[in-house]
């Protein structure tokens, strides 16, 4: 895992009550770390959900592929990583999760699109904050 | 919505702890929407995950692809679809959600793989529940 | 379990993602059962959260206790009880969870305060709703 | 907030989808927090839960008193604060959360019981770690 090929990277550990009967992260917490990891980024490039929803303006997901690799389990750090691509209306987010040992646990593209007061924006604002005008 | 083109189907309603800041329900809780028609259609087709894991089978997600297509708000009921296919040792469920007035919220696909003591199996248990052999 | 002693019965049942490592299901997540019940209850009387919301009036939980007596475990049915009376400001409602043999699962009171523009109300709008002026 | 006063001291951060319709945390997430702190303090004390859980020890929440004094908001960093007491055969565990800036939080009291292949044990791997014997 070579975090230099990423714009944002995030260390984070995995929480006791995330894991599930099967003793492993259940699926759908996973979208909460990709979130987070979202969201932290955009909070260094100097982005305030909470600002923009004030504003009118609420990023929301369009769509999300998520390719499952090796399970996290109880007590297990992990790397988040991020990078962005922006894609006519739409930004495309490309988050790769490992174990701090390198194992690839999941590998995702999350697609974000822009509302703004119910319609579909060009996104400016997040373009700019990410320099990717 | 035409649920006789659907295998299985579940009236659901969202709860308000699964709504966001944003006012939608957030985009994880979508997984326990589909994990959990899932496991309803598994069960009514006599399949108990409680007894698969104290046998040591765990059908887990190998990939998820969902597309988003109009947030379930505060108080709204919905249908969970879903139909199921065998491809190879995995089982692709494909998950619609609508409203009760037929607006499409979600489509996804989910690939479910069967492990056995951590080893991928061909998930023959499932396949005869799901007449699927 | 008598549910005549009950002013609203609600019939749940645990959903496997809410199942932690223990195989029971998560402590936190009865605060969920709690909520919905709750809000269940407003709606038969009448009140929307969605539209308290947007007129500014927020109830929030001001206090929670809760005796955990049997934990609820995957693929079982429970109860959910509720009671509630006025204590000045505030509405106590008292919350019984019981399997559906009756096993009591969880007993809480909780407290609910009125917010209504960040300062306590003295909640007119739900005492009249649940006939308690 | 005296950090002097506590045996144990989390900083936390709020997460974005912790947040409800209200703008605040919702009050189940409190116990997901609580949780938390109490198990990074046991990972500390050199207690590993999956380690007791294979052992066949499960710590359970047997009662929990929170008191909620002012909400979490978006992107708020707050102190999870942690003390702790043995009363015959469970353990009490005085949680206080604070804003960075010292608004108390929630304060509570999570009762915590030793499960042995399900009976209530004396806690004595605890105890011994917590040297509270």
């Amino acid at each position: 895992m070579d975090s230099s090929l990423y714009r944002f990277v995030l260390p984070m550990e995995v929480r006791d009550y995330e894991i599930d009967y099967q003793g492993i992260v259940n699926n759908a917490n996973y979208l909460h770390y990709l979130e987070h990891t979202r969201h932290e980024f955009c909070k260094e490039a100097g982005i305030s959900f909470s600002k923009l929803h004030i504003d009118g303006i609420d990023p929301v997901v369009a769509r999300a592929e998520l390719e499952y690799l090796s399970p996290l389990k109880m007590g297990e750090s992990f790397i988040s990583c991020l990078n962005i691509e922006r894609k006519g209306p739409k930004f495309l987010f490309f988050q790769d999760i490992y174990k701090t040992d390198g194992t690839p646990v999941i590998k995702a593209i999350i697609t974000v699109a822009c509302i703004e007061k119910g319609r579909l924006t060009r996104g400016e604002v997040l373009a700019t904050a990410f320099n990717l005008t």
